[in-house]
Formats: C-alpha cells, sequence, structure tokens
C-alpha cells in the first residue's frame, strides 16, 4: 500500500531534505521514525531536495508499506517518534501510481526578508537585507520579464545535481509582496533547478538594491549561462510551501 | 551618562531576564557584550524580568557610563557582540532621572498560540492549543470582566518574588484576535504581579475551551486567592512587546 505524507519543518539544523555523507538529514530522521513506527527500515521518496537551512510547510513524500490502522494513527505515530522541528501535518492512502516526485506538476515556495536586521524571534525563517530600501518597482519589472517558460541553466547552480534534467521550466508566478519592512517572494512553476529559487530571488533583490538593471535580468536569462553578476539568496528565507498534484493521482 | 536600551530576544534558549544560579540568563549576555565593548564590567538595569522561555521585542533597560561615542556606534557594537538569538534596536542617551523599572508606566504583551499544533517555524514563539477550537466570545466576555483596576492576587504566583509590590494593577487592554488558526492576546496594563500575563492567558484559554465559565473567572479574581483553577499558561507563547514610559523622562 502506498501513502502520501505532507510535512512541515524548520531546516535550520539540518543538513537538506536528503540524506548526505555529512550532518543530519530530514529524510533520515523520517526513516528514523518510521523505522521505530512500523518496526522495520522503510525508504521515504520525496518530492525533490531543499537545500541545508531550507524550510518547508508542504514537503510531499511517500513510502510504501502494509501498515493496517489507518492515516491519522500514523500521523500520530509520527507525532510523538520526530523531533519537535520535523512534523507530519497529513498522511493519506494514494494510488499505487503516485510518485512525491514524478507526479508533481509544480511547487510553491516563498522567500522571506526583512529590510534591516530581522528580529530574533524570525531570524531563523527570514533573511535579513541590509542598506537602504529596496526599489519595488524595479523588483516587480525583473519578476514579470522571468515568467513564463524558458531556459534557467543561468539561475540554476553553476554544477547541477547530474539528475538535472531539462534546464526549460514554466515559471507561472513569481510575485513580490511588501508589509512594513517584510518582503516577501512567492514563486511558482512547473520544476526548478538545483539552486534556482534562491538565484532569482538575489538577483530580485539586487535589482532592488539597484546592484542589477532590469535589462541586464533579461540578457542573463538570455545568455544561458550562469555567471557571478547572480548571488544566490540565503537558505534561512526559503520555504517549500505546496507541491501541485493532478487531484486523481494522489 | 545615563544610557536607556530597547532590545528584542528569543527567550528559548535562556533562563530568563534576571541572572540565575542555574542557566544563562539574557541580563548576563548583555552584560558580558557591554564589558567586552566598554573594556570594563557594567550593569544594566531593565524593566522587569521575563521568565526562561518568554520573549521580548520591546524590553527596556538602562546603564551608566561615560561612552562618547554616541548612541548608533553603541547599537552597532553591541551587534558584532552579541549572540543572534538577542538584539539591541536602540541606544539613546537619557536623563539622569530616567530608571528603565521605577520610570515605567505600563507594559504591552502579546500572547501567540495556534488551534492546533503550531508549525515546526512557529513552535518557539507560538504555544499549541490542542483539543477543539475555542469559543472566542466567552473569551471576550472573560476578558472584559477582568480589564480595569483590580487586586489581582488570584492571577499573580502562588508565591510572589519577594519585591512584589501592590497586588492592584490596572489592565487596560485584554483583546483577543484571531486569525485562521492564530491566536493572539494582546494584554496592556500599568504592572504585573509574577506571572500574570500568563496566567490571565491560561484562564482565557480555559474559558474558551469551556473548562471554566464566565462567572467563576470573575469570582476568581474577587476571591483574591490564587487556586489550582487558574492554570498559568506555557513560557514560549509569550512577548513583551513595549514598555511605555512619559516621553519627558526618557
Amino acid at each position: 500500500m502506498r501513502w502520501k505524507c505532507v510535512c512541515a519543518y524548520d531546516g535550520t539544523d539540518y543538513a537538506g531534505w536528503q540524506s548526505q555523507v555529512t550532518g543530519r538529514a530530514i529524510q533520515d530522521v523520517i526513516e528514523q521514525a518510521l523505522g521505530e513506527i512500523l518496526g522495520h527500515k522503510t525508504r521515504i521518496h520525496g518530492s525533490g531536495r531543499t537545500d541545508a537551512g531550507v524550510h518547508a510547510k508542504g514537503q510531499v513524500f511517500h513510502f510504501d508499506d502494509t501498515w493496517k490502522h489507518g492515516g491519522e494513527a500514523l500521523r500520530k505515530a509520527f507525532a510523538t517518534a520526530l523531533p519537535s522541528d520535523v512534523q507530519i501535518l497529513e498522511v493519506k492512502k494514494a494510488r499505487s501510481s503516485f510518485h512525491a516526485r514524478i507526479s508533481a506538476q509544480g511547487k510553491r515556495y516563498v522567500y522571506r526578508a526583512f529590510e534591516g536586521r530581522a528580529l530574533p524571534m524570525e531570524a531563523r525563517c527570514r533573511t535579513s537585507l541590509h542598506g537602504s530600501r529596496l526599489d519595488l518597482d524595479a523588483m516587480r519589472m525583473a519578476a514579470r520579464s522571468l515568467i513564463g517558460q524558458h531556459d534557467f541553466t543561468s539561475f540554476g547552480a553553476s554544477r547541477g545535481y547530474p539528475c538535472d534534467d531539462d534546464p526549460v521550466k514554466n515559471l507561472w508566478c513569481l510575485n513580490v509582496t511588501r508589509s512594513g519592512r517584510r518582503l516577501g517572494v512567492t514563486v511558482e512553476g512547473s520544476g526548478f533547478l538545483y539552486k534556482m529559487v534562491r538565484s532569482l530571488c538575489g538577483a530580485l533583490f539586487d535589482v532592488g538594491r539597484g546592484r542589477l538593471k532590469v535589462s541586464q535580468v533579461q540578457e542573463i536569462l538570455k545568455s544561458c549561462e550562469r555567471t557571478a553578476l547572480v548571488v544566490t539568496a540565503p537558505p534561512q528565507g526559503l520555504c517549500l510551501e505546496k507541491v501541485f498534484y493532478r487531484r486523481r493521482l494522489s
């Protein structure tokens, strides 16, 4: 039987989603808890990786097991077995054709920042942006020019994972909001290259600071080559909010 | 020369504001940083204590020193010397008659809670309230009956600090708000007994759960005796937001 799980985590103290040679990964912690609950080792399959320090409110993974006590009992068992910074929000039976990564139709990320130094209670989940206030109009103009289907190689890591496939992705939302000194960048798309979301946000922040022009962002995108002009924004501001699936699959 | 400082902290990893025999206190950490900056030991005086695990966005303290480089330079020096969970927001010269505790006219606290289990990113600053949704109308009725000048002995700790003075306090705001599953209780008053804010919130939550009637809260207040009916809400939801002073003093 296939189980689909939605989970949330504070990524601050983790080496990212996927098992690493060094450091504790979210996946390891969940697999360890699941092993304690089921009484045997079970592999889980995430919708994709999140980097060290990146958070999630809606990461999705699946696993197969003959567990007979229903999803809600499993969710409660997870609550006891997991540390407080990793939380299973939902456990549901899925069709055997459901695959957390392959079935994903898209993802929503939100990048949170603070103009100035973030308060201590927010600093784990919000990046401090020092210097003068950002030019939101320019950021929004640059964002509009990035929306759509493009080859995003310029915003991928200079060395992607070996599994990084097609660099052509469909970015259908890149929206910048401000409330007081709090900034939010909402990013939605069909898929993302390694470090792509943080690179898009880094470029937008530099546009806001006047370090990059909107026209430069357009040229960078067209060049299909990662350059030092694009700075990857720090991980702590990023959160995977939701993974989208076709309803019939999950 | 007297200096007035406003500070913010994530109290999760601290034994509270005031120096303790065991555990690290916020005051100790600030005094240590100040010692490094000034080159000699200096005592700071807070507006009041906050308990272990309680946060602040607007705690105020003062100290005396002949520092000659201005408040902004001192604030920047603090930013380098302090750990990331303690932050000095403002440093200003004050009149010699200003005293962070004695000059305080009142304080504002906010208690943050979540109906259900708080997400990992919020759990440090928001209390999880399990069980069914709270009855906000009842909570607001109870809150209204607590506003005003009263002897709050019933909501103080059963054994107060020796310095706990007059149990008669003026509570001028006790307001409950809800946004989705997030609850906020704003508490403003002239002064507070030890554990009074958390006890008021604990009683309101029990009214919301139907464990206490509004009429019982009124009787408890009148009895001027702390009983087991009043449960102190956990510390992590509480934040000292602001200390009020007369303008001419600070």
